[in-house]
């Protein structure tokens, strides 16, 4: 611990209360790995303010003595972009005592949420009034609106709502000289000048602390169905969707998963078993969801996908029966990650491409990985109506305990080579933290890099707000 | 014209031949003053690029020669954004001869569109492929894709579609430093770092000249209804916009109407007559599409509103018999400004506040105005379910010809404190360009002006992009 850390936390302590510094090693421990635990670092302290107030203050020690700070919420990031630098110059800002819902309201159809609520919670207060908040994921039960919206997350509903980006109304947060930016009025249409807000979502906490979030709220869902289908291929599957939504609005989810995937969650998820009777090279998850308790959205999901079986765009499909029959077909979905880690070393990437071109994109990037890297298996899945699969590169015949170690990166910069000769993204929606950093400054345009660094000098000329993530 | 300028000029000259450069003042004339004809520039040159490398060219003259350029587009702006200062100190950069409609995909959902196309054409080109784009607003026949990116444009349809914000999927633009920001792969999802789209979206041309547009296309309308509605007062309306939203989503369009406006529009406007048998203080125009040939949208919207009127919620409601009256029925909203400008002199204030707020602002407004500045009448029209009204005040008993010029600025400085009281915005949808700068510096937070400020020297430390405008 530097000097300058150790005045910081001592006068911090004297703000903050004793909840609010946390320097016992063994409650430190569990927030200085990321979430995959792939990266470890390192902190002298946990500042945990409860207020906007007291992150003001904390951000003016910490400009004061040119202490880093690493903002924190549920440490659910896929990119270690809220783990500290291993070696402790910085501190753990977290945010999760800013746990409150400071409104919610079903009339102007907004909550106004701290950026310490967990998202499950928030899913919760929304129902709680009639309302949904219509973006979720895996990590509902431990992330937070603060981390959401300074990642710009995305999910499994993006089809329908878009991301965070398109879901916050406003962002409350405490800018690197110690200035809070309020943008909460919830207006709808407000242009006074450079989105502020919009600068802050995505940001990963390298532009100011989001401290609180106005969200977006629509209509709880009255019903909804959902279908598991075999197609012929991913370019069969865009078809399907491009079927229905010009059809219906109803689709929320829509998620290509090859065989290959399914078998493996059948052969390690206990309590699992296929959806359809036959094998299909590829298929889809379908989730159809209405907030309007006269349409039946069953009937019309299945009155389309028997026009679409007939005109051959469809191979077989099957509509849940019932709630538990929709969760076990969403189990098959969300277990595929673990059911790959089960089998054996993986290699995931993050990876978007225009949308119509992620058919072809995926059968040829998997040839084209499995050729340069003889006995790997490659696969996408995931959220195909976005233009973003998770393509993962699975070990196959490679056994070695390091082969992750040996061949990880070569096999990332091949496929992050792919995909940006694609003109897509190497970073769909996991953000670029620290372990995309390498890689974005590799493949971005030179003018953009320059552009990130000019704006975050602009914001935080001492470089005290979570240094070493995402600008290269 | 000062020595730079003219160096400028005939290098520029050399570089885009000679439609590219006009320094006839006749031709320069149509260009310096703004849509509203209140601010009137003068400008030695227009400059006429037609490709982004051209536009290159352009940038990198105006860096080294320190002379500021003009971004224009179809100069329909309402704020003074695209009008050169007053005493020629900077070049006209005219975006209308990028007027290519680079890409347009129905199965993408997307169009590249240069900065200089016009609305109105894009709207034809999206139609010949079965799509829409659904961004329109009275000035579609002049307002070009540039500038609405840039203005962060609204219009009627907002309710559903949102601003242009929401219907950008990606920004080409040149920065102040001459190099290209290429944000047009049309990627739903992409987190690699800040938006510099966003930034771009609402900047006014003040961070760099926007070039081309990724759009997000829509459906192309398989029907549409409008229905005229007489209801008793904002609340009602607001009510009745909820009513409607919780069971359709096919609603796109619901513009607040005060009886005294229509009653203008019915005194001055040639070939209009009331819709409804009646009079009611306060209309509804309600517009609902939908792309799906088997919905029949419009006994849809008489059943909804046939429940409405029993349940109270409505006075009376009729609709469009035909495409024929339901374009009379647009002409009568759209020719409110018209008819108020010929009935005597008006100050329009383009305002929101939260949409929940809107009904008793609007209401408590107008009343506060009338008491503090005896004889004017105020009303407030317009998009209700955004939250912004076009708050307008009119001269009423005063005749005086020089009313506007005497007590205007006050009316306006007194209208924002209400706006900035209830938490709204003194610019919905306008921007600030040069009318609003003085009320937004007077009213902003300090921090805020800071950030605009930090982020304006960042990418145009030469202060060439537009100066004087949005940034106090």
């Amino acid at each position: 611990m530097t000097e300058a850390e150790a005045l910081l936390i001592e006068q911090a302590a004297a703000r903050l209360g004793p909840k609010g510094v946390i320097t016992d090693p063994r409650d430190i421990e569990p927030w200085v790995t990321d979430w995959r635990g792939r990266v470890h670092g390192t902190a002298p302290a946990i500042l945990a303010p409860a207020s906007t107030e007291e992150v003001v203050d904390v951000v003016k020690l910490a400009a004061e003595h040119r202490v880093a700070l690493v903002p924190q919420g549920g440490n659910t990031g896929m990119a270690a972009g809220a783990t500290p630098p291993a070696d402790g110059s910085a501190l753990l800002l977290s945010m999760r005592r800013m746990n409150r819902i400071r409104s919610l309201s079903a009339d102007n159809r907004l909550a106004i949420a701290e950026a310490g609520v967990v998202l499950a919670t928030l899913h919760d207060a929304a129902d709680g009034v009639g309302m949904r908040f219509p973006l979720t994921l895996g990590a509902r039960g431990s992330c937070t609106i603060g981390g959401l919206a300074s990642t710009n997350a995305g999910g499994t509903q993006v089809l329908k709502f878009g991301t965070m980006r398109s879901l916050v109304a406003g962002v409350e947060a405490v800018l690197p000289d110690g200035s809070i930016h309020n943008g909460l009025s919830g207006l709808k249409k407000d242009n006074r000048g450079y989105s502020i807000d919009q600068l802050l979502i995505g940001a990963e906490g390298t532009l100011g602390v989001i401290t609180a979030v106005a969200l977006r709220l629509v209509p709880a869902i009255a019903a909804r169905a959902v279908a598991w289908v075999g197609v012929a291929d991913p370019a069969a599957a865009l078809d399907l969707l491009r079927f229905l939504e010009a059809r219906t609005s109803s689709i929320e989810g829509f998620e290509l998963i090859p065989q290959q995937s399914l078998d493996l969650v059948l052969k390690h998820i206990p309590d699992t078993r296929p959806p359809l009777t036959g094998a299909h090279e590829w298929n889809v998850l379908i989730e159809a969801a209405t907030s309007d308790p006269q349409t039946d959205v069953g009937a019309e999901l299945e009155r389309l996908l028997a026009a679409a079986l007939q005109s051959g765009l469809v191979s077989d499909a099957t509509l849940a029966a019932n709630e538990a029959q929709a969760e076990a077909f969403w189990k098959l979905r969300d277990s595929i990650s673990e059911a790959e880690r089960t089998e054996g070393q993986t290699i995931a990437h993050d990876i978007s491409v225009p949308v119509g071109d992620m058919p072809t994109f995926l059968i040829d990037a998997v040839a084209e990985v499995e050729r340069a890297f003889p006995g790997v298996q490659a696969t996408g899945f995931g959220h195909l109506g976005d233009g973003n699969i998770h393509f993962h590169v699975r070990a196959g015949g490679h056994s070695a305990p390091d082969w992750y170690e040996r061949d990880g990166a070569e096999i990332t910069r091949f496929v992050d080579d792919l995909v940006t000769a694609g003109g897509g993204s190497i970073s769909a929606e996991h953000g670029i933290g620290q372990l995309k950093r390498a890689e974005f400054a590799r493949l971005a345009p030179p003018g953009r890099i320059h552009a990130l660094r000019a704006i975050k000098q602009a914001f935080d000329p001492l470089g005290i707000m979570n240094p070493g993530k995402l600008v290269p």
